[in-house]
C-alpha cells in the first residue's frame, strides 16, 4: 500500500441553518476523535459557525478557505468553505426560504468540490424538506438531489450501524411496488453495489445474504413464489460471479444473523424490512433504566462520489438548545472515511 | 376482585419427545418461579419425564393423573396426564411417526381438558413438523392444530417479549397476499381482539399502535393509499369504539416506541414487519462479548382457550444432551399466567 499524499478530506455540509446541523458540526470538531486521520471541511456559513462555537464553549477556531490548497491546517482551525449566507434574522427551528436557499447552498457546493476532486467524501448533516421546497428544490431530500447533480441513474440506500449493515433493493416507493421491483437485474445490481462497496472498506471476501421477500423466505412456495424463482436464481448467478452471497434467508432472523457477526452486509427487499429490524434494535437499554438509541448512518451507494449521513433529522423541537448529541455525525465521518478506502497516489 | 377457587392451572404439552420439549419442561419446573401462583399439569409420557429428571440430576417428583381433582399436590410433586406413548426405542433427535403421534396426543389431550375447564391454559413445548406429517396430521402446526380442534374461526398470532407485544394482522401467506388482507374489517377484528386479551391481562385502557404499511406510513399518499385510504378510517372507527388506537405510524419507529414504553401493543400489518422487528432486537450483547437471545413467546388469540408457546422449535440438533435453556418456555408460562386474568368465580 503507497502512502497517502494527503489525509483523506471530509466535506461536511452543515445542513438546514435553523436546525441542529451547526450545533452537532461543532460538537463533533471537538471530539478528539480521529476520524481515522480524516480531515474536515466544513461547507456552510462561517459566522453562524463561530456565534455557535461561542455558545456552546468550544474552543474551535474557523478559518474561511476557497480552495483546499497546502497541508492541513493547525490543530483546532477547521477550514469552512464560507457562504456567509445565514439569513441575520435566522430563527432556530423554524421552516423558512432562506434556510432552505442556504441548505441547498451547501449541498451544491460540496458536490462540486468532491467531482472537482478537492474533497473525498461528501458527509451531510440534516436538512428541512419544506425549507428546501420553499426554495423551489423539486427533491424530496438529499439522496435525490444527490442523484440529480451527479446525473446517477439509480441509487441504493445502505444502513450502517457498527459493523452491521444492510442495502436496500428500494427505498421511497408503496410495498406493492417494491415487491414489483424484486426482479434478477436489479437484486444483481444492488447486490454488486454493496460488494464493492465493502471491498473498498477492505473486506476482501464480503459474506452477503439476501433477505428472502415472503414469510420464511416462502418456505418452499408455500408462502409465495418470488423467494424461489426470483431471488434463489439471482443468488446462484451472484455466487457464479465470485461474490460471496447466501440465501433467500428468511428476514425475521437474517438481520440478527448479520448484527451478530455472521454477514458482513444483509440485502434487505423493501424499505420497512431493513429499517424496521435496525432502527427496532438500535435502541438499547441505558444506564439510568431508560433506552437510548446507538444511532446509525445512511450511505449512498450508486453515486459517483462517497456520501454519507447521519441518521436523523432538522430537529427543530431543540434547535438552538446545545443538548444535540453529534453521535451519528462522528459515525458518519468514520463511515465515510472507511468507504474513501487505500489510495494509491 | 372476589380471590380464586383454585390457582391458575397450566396445561403443559410435553411436546415431541425427541426433541428438547421434556427436558426444558423439566428444567422450567424444577425453577423457584412462581408464576404468579399457577399450578402446572403436564400432558406427556411419565416414564420420559423421570428418566429425563434423573438424567438432569432435577429432585422432582412426578404422579400419574386422571382428573385434576382436589387440592394441588405437595410442593415437588408434578402431576402428569401420562400418555404412556413414548417409544420405547426413542431416539433423540429424529423424525418418527411414533414420536410425531405422541406429540398429536398431547394437545389433543390439552385442548379437551382446557375445553372441559380443567385446565385454564394450554402452553406448548416444540413440535416436529415432519414427524406429524408421518403421523398423518394435515396441519402445518400448533396454530393450525388448535383452530382446527377447537373450531376456531380465525386466530391472530400475538408475539410478547416482556412488555412488548406485537399482533399481526397476517401470518403465513404471501407478502403480495399480506397486503391485499390489509382490510377494514380485518383491521377491526384484530385489534379488537388484541385490545381484550390485553384488557384480560389488568391493563384497563391498552395504548395501542397501529403500523402503517407503506414506508414512512405511505407519507400523505406518496408512497401509497393503504394508509391514507384503509388503515386511517380503521383507527378512527377504533377510537370510536373507545379502543385506545393510534395510527397508521411508520414502521421503522413504531416499534421501538412500544419497546420503550410508548405502547402496549403494536398491529404489525404482516409476519416480518413484527417478527423481523422483534427478533433483531431480541439478540442483546451479553457478558462474554457475545450475543444472546432474550427469547420471546408465542399467543394465539381468537381461540376460545388460553394457549401460549415457546418461540423455539424442537431443537433435534442439541436434543438429550441436556444444554437446552428453559427461558422461552417459562416466560410462555407466566404469559400464560396473566393471560387467564382475575377470574371471579
Amino acid at each position: 500500500m503507497a502512502s497517502l499524499a494527503h489525509p483523506i478530506r471530509l466535506g461536511i455540509t452543515m445542513g438546514d441553518p435553523a436546525g441542529i446541523g451547526p450545533e452537532i458540526v461543532v460538537k463533533a470538531l471537538s471530539q478528539p476523535r480521529s476520524n481515522g486521520g480524516a480531515a474536515a471541511i466544513v461547507v456552510g456559513d462561517l459566522e453562524l459557525l463561530r456565534r455557535t462555537s461561542e455558545r456552546l464553549g468550544a474552543t474551535l477556531e474557523w478559518q474561511a478557505v476557497h480552495l483546499l490548497e497546502g497541508g492541513p491546517p493547525p490543530p483546532g482551525v477547521i477550514p469552512v468553505v464560507d457562504h456567509s449566507n445565514s439569513p441575520g434574522n435566522l430563527k432556530m427551528g423554524e421552516v423558512s426560504t432562506e434556510a432552505g436557499q442556504a441548505s441547498l447552498d451547501y449541498i451544491g457546493s460540496a458536490v462540486a468540490l468532491a467531482q472537482e476532486g478537492q474533497i473525498d467524501a461528501v458527509v451531510t448533516a440534516p436538512i428541512c424538506k419544506a425549507s428546501i421546497h420553499m426554495a423551489g428544490s423539486p427533491h424530496t431530500g438529499h439522496t435525490e438531489m444527490l442523484a440529480s447533480l451527479t446525473q446517477a441513474k439509480s441509487v441504493a440506500m445502505l444502513l450502517v450501524l457498527g459493523s452491521w449493515r444492510i442495502l436496500h433493493l428500494s427505498t421511497h416507493v408503496s410495498l406493492s411496488a417494491a415487491v414489483q421491483l424484486v426482479d434478477h437485474d436489479r437484486i444483481m445490481w444492488v447486490t454488486r453495489l454493496g460488494h464493492q462497496a465493502l471491498v473498498k472498506m477492505g473486506i476482501t471476501q464480503p459474506r452477503i445474504a439476501i433477505a428472502g421477500l415472503n414469510p420464511h423466505a416462502g418456505e418452499g412456495g408455500l408462502m409465495g413464489d418470488e423467494d424461489e424463482e426470483i431471488i434463489a436464481p439471482a443468488v446462484a448467478a451472484l455466487k457464479n460471479e465470485g461474490i460471496g452471497a447466501v440465501g433467500p434467508l428468511p428476514a425475521d432472523t437474517v438481520f440478527a444473523r448479520a448484527r451478530t457477526g455472521q454477514f458482513d452486509l444483509v440485502v434487505a427487499m423493501y424499505h420497512d424490512q431493513g429499517h424496521a429490524a435496525l432502527k427496532t434494535a438500535a435502541f438499547e437499554p441505558d444506564d439510568s433504566g431508560g433506552w437510548k438509541s446507538v444511532g446509525g448512518v445512511n450511505v449512498t451507494l450508486g453515486l459517483p462520489i462517497v456520501r454519507t449521513s447521519v441518521d436523523h433529522g432538522v430537529a427543530f423541537d431543540i434547535a438552538g438548545k446545545g443538548v444535540a448529541r453529534a453521535d451519528s455525525l462522528l459515525d458518519a465521518m468514520d463511515v465515510a472515511t472507511k468507504m474513501c478506502g487505500v489510495r494509491t497516489v
